[in-house]
C-alpha cells in the first residue's frame, strides 16, 4: 500500500471524547482546551509528515451541557432546539481546535490554516430510527420533571436503570454530508478542516425542491465520519479514541486486542456480539463501512499514538482481503 | 463605474440583528428563523444577478441569552468565556442563514452552497479600548449580583441608567482576519460564505510565534465587516439594517436622510456629531473605512430593499469623490 500512496494522503479522523473532556472533569473552559491543546500535538504530528486531514468529533457532554443551561433558564430565555444546539456546539469545539491546531503548528513554525465548516448531514424522514428514539441526551430529571417534559415539550422521556429519567432522541443513518463541496475545496488547498462535529447538525429533506429542516436527533459521530470519508474518498479512516485497540470478549479473562484484521472477520466477530455493549459498536461498524465501500484501511486506536495508528503501527488496523496471490495475504494478527 | 464592473462582483453584507431578531420578540428558535427566512429571500435576489456574498452578521441578543442560560447554570454546568459563547452564537446563526440560503435558493431552482467558517478576528493587545470597557453584555444585575460577580470573576460591571447593573467589555479594533484564506478560497468557488459573526471570535497574539487566544471582548460587527472587506478587495460593503438610509440631525425636526455622499462629505458630517448617538455610529464609519481604503461603494440601507441598496437605488451610498473633470462630479445628494 505504501507504494500507491498519493503524494498527499487524506485522512478522516473521528476524534472520541477524551479528545476535548477527559473523565471526572467538569467541563470548564480551561479544562475543555488544555485537552484539546494536547489533541492538537497529536494532529500536527500527522500534517508534519503531509497527510490532509478532516477532523471530526464528539460533542456528547458539550451539548448535554448546552442542554442543561437551555432548561435552567428556560423561563427567561426560549430554549433552543436540540439541531440548534449541536450547532452551537460545532462552533464552540471547532473554535477551540481550530485555535490550538494553528497554535501547535506555529509552535513548530509551519504556516497552517485550520478551518470549521459548519456541517449538516441529511437523514431519511421515514428512517426507522424516528420510530425507535434510543440515544440519551442532556441532563437526568425526576419522574415529575419527566412527565411535564413529555406532555409540554413533547420528549421522549425513558426511564435509566436508577439513575432518574433522560430525554432519548432518534439516531437516524447519516445519508449525505450537505456541505462536501465546501469541504473538498478546502482540503485541496491544504486546509485542514474540522467538519461534522457531534456527527453533523441532522436535516431531512422538507418537500421534493431540495430544502432541508433540522430535525431533533444525534447522528453517531463515527457513522457520519464514515460517510464524510466515503464521499471524499478519502485514503483513510481513522478513530482515535480512548482504548488502544478493538478488543474481542471484552471484559472478560479471555479479552484480547485485535491487531491487523480484514473487514470479513472483523463482520464475523460483529455477528458474534463482540462489541454490542459499550462504545466500540458504531466504531467498528464505521471503520467496516468505509473498508466495505473501498477505503484502502480504517484504524482504530488511542487518541495519543495518533501517529503510529495512521501508520499502522498501533491499534486495530482494518485491511481489505487482497486480492489471492498477493503477498499482502497475512491472516488476522491478534497483537 | 457599471462599465468597470467585474463579471462576479463580490459583496461583503453586514445584516443588523433585525436580520435575525425583531424588536418585542424572546428569540425563540421559531422567530429567528422566520426572520432569517426572509432575510435569506432578500439575498437570493442578489445571488440571482450574479453576485458573490460575504455574509455577516451581529449577535448580540444570541449571545446575551448564551451569558444569561450561562449565568442561571452556572451552580451545574461551568460558565464559558464570552469569546467561546460568541463562536457558539457563529454556528448557531451560521446554521440558521446557511440553511435558509440553500432553501431560498433551492425554491428558485438555483443550486447554491452557504457554509459557515467560524471565524477568528485579530486584535492588539495594547489596543487602548482594554483600558475603557465600554460595550455592555449579557442581562441585567442588582448591585449585590454586580458586586459578587466583579469579585468572582473579575467582570467589569457598569449600572445601566436605572435599568440596573450590566457586565462591560472591551470593544478592540478588528486587526486580521484568521480565515482570510479560507474565505477567499470558497468565495472564488462561487460559495456564499457566512463569516466573522458578531464580529468574529477576539484573539490577541500570545507571544512572538503566531499563537493566538481568545479574549473577552465584543469587535463592532459593522467594523469587522469593513475589515473583511478590505482584506478580500471587496467590490462593495453593504450595510442592511432596520433604517432607510442614515440621517443627519437624526431625531430633530430637521432629520433628513442622505443619499449619494462622498466620503469626505461624510466624515465632515460625522465630526460634527450627527452619529454620536445610536448605532448608526460604527456603520457609517465602517461604510467610511471601506470606501476611503480604495473601495468602489459602500451602502448602508433597508434589509427589505438589499437589491436595491446593493444597486444604488436605495439608502446611503458612500461613493469616492471622482477625479477633477470626470463626468460623475456630482454633489452629495439629499433623498
Amino acid at each position: 500500500m505504501e507504494g500507491s500512496r498519493p503524494a498527499c494522503p487524506t485522512l478522516v479522523l473521528a476524534l472520541g471524547g477524551n479528545a476535548i473532556l477527559q473523565p471526572g472533569q467538569r467541563g470548564s473552559f480551561e479544562e475543555q482546551y488544555a485537552n484539546v491543546r494536547a489533541t492538537a500535538e497529536q494532529l500536527v504530528e500527522l500534517l508534519e509528515r503531509g497527510y490532509r486531514l478532516v477532523v471530526t468529533h464528539g460533542n456528547g457532554p458539550q451539548v448535554g451541557n448546552v442542554l442543561l443551561q437551555n432548561e435552567e433558564a428556560a423561563a427567561t430565555v426560549p430554549p433552543m432546539p436540540l439541531h440548534a444546539c449541536g450547532a452551537m456546539t460545532q462552533g464552540l469545539l471547532g473554535y477551540m481546535l481550530q485555535q490550538a491546531l494553528g497554535n501547535a503548528a506555529a509552535r513548530r513554525g509551519l504556516s497552517l490554516t485550520a478551518a470549521t465548516v459548519v456541517t449538516q448531514v441529511v437523514v431519511r424522514p421515514d428512517d426507522p430510527a424516528f420510530n425507535h428514539p434510543s440515544k440519551p441526551v442532556g441532563p437526568f430529571y425526576d419522574a415529575a420533571e419527566a412527565r411535564r417534559l413529555a406532555a409540554e415539550r413533547g420528549f421522549c422521556m425513558r426511564e435509566d436503570a436508577g439513575r432518574g429519567w433522560r430525554r432519548v432522541v432518534p439516531s437516524p443513518e447519516p445519508l449525505a454530508i450537505r456541505e462536501l463541496p465546501v469541504i473538498r475545496r478546502l482540503l485541496a488547498e491544504g486546509v485542514v478542516v474540522i467538519a461534522a462535529g457531534g456527527g453533523g447538525v441532522p436535516v431531512r429533506a422538507l418537500g421534493d425542491e431540495g430544502e432541508l429542516a433540522g430535525v431533533d436527533a444525534v447522528i453517531d459521530k463515527d457513522l457520519a465520519a464514515a460517510r464524510l470519508a466515503m464521499e471524499l474518498g478519502a485514503d483513510g479512516l481513522f478513530i482515535l479514541t480512548d482504548v488502544e485497540a478493538v478488543a474481542l470478549d471484552w471484559g472478560t479473562p479471555r479479552q484480547r486486542s485485535l491487531g491487523r484484521v480484514s473487514p470479513g472477520e472483523l463482520r464475523r466477530y460483529q455477528t458474534e456480539g463482540h462489541f454490542a455493549g459499550g462504545s466500540m459498536g458504531p466504531k467498528v461498524e464505521a471503520a467496516l463501512r468505509f473498508v466495505e465501500a473501498g477505503g484502502a484501511r480504517a484504524g482504530i486506536g488511542a487518541l495519543h499514538q495518533a501517529l503510529a495508528v495512521v501508520e499502522g503501527r498501533s491499534g486495530t488496523q482494518i485491511v481489505p482481503e487482497p486480492a489471492a496471490g498477493s503477498l499482502e495475504a497475512v491472516p488476522a494478527r491478534i497483537l
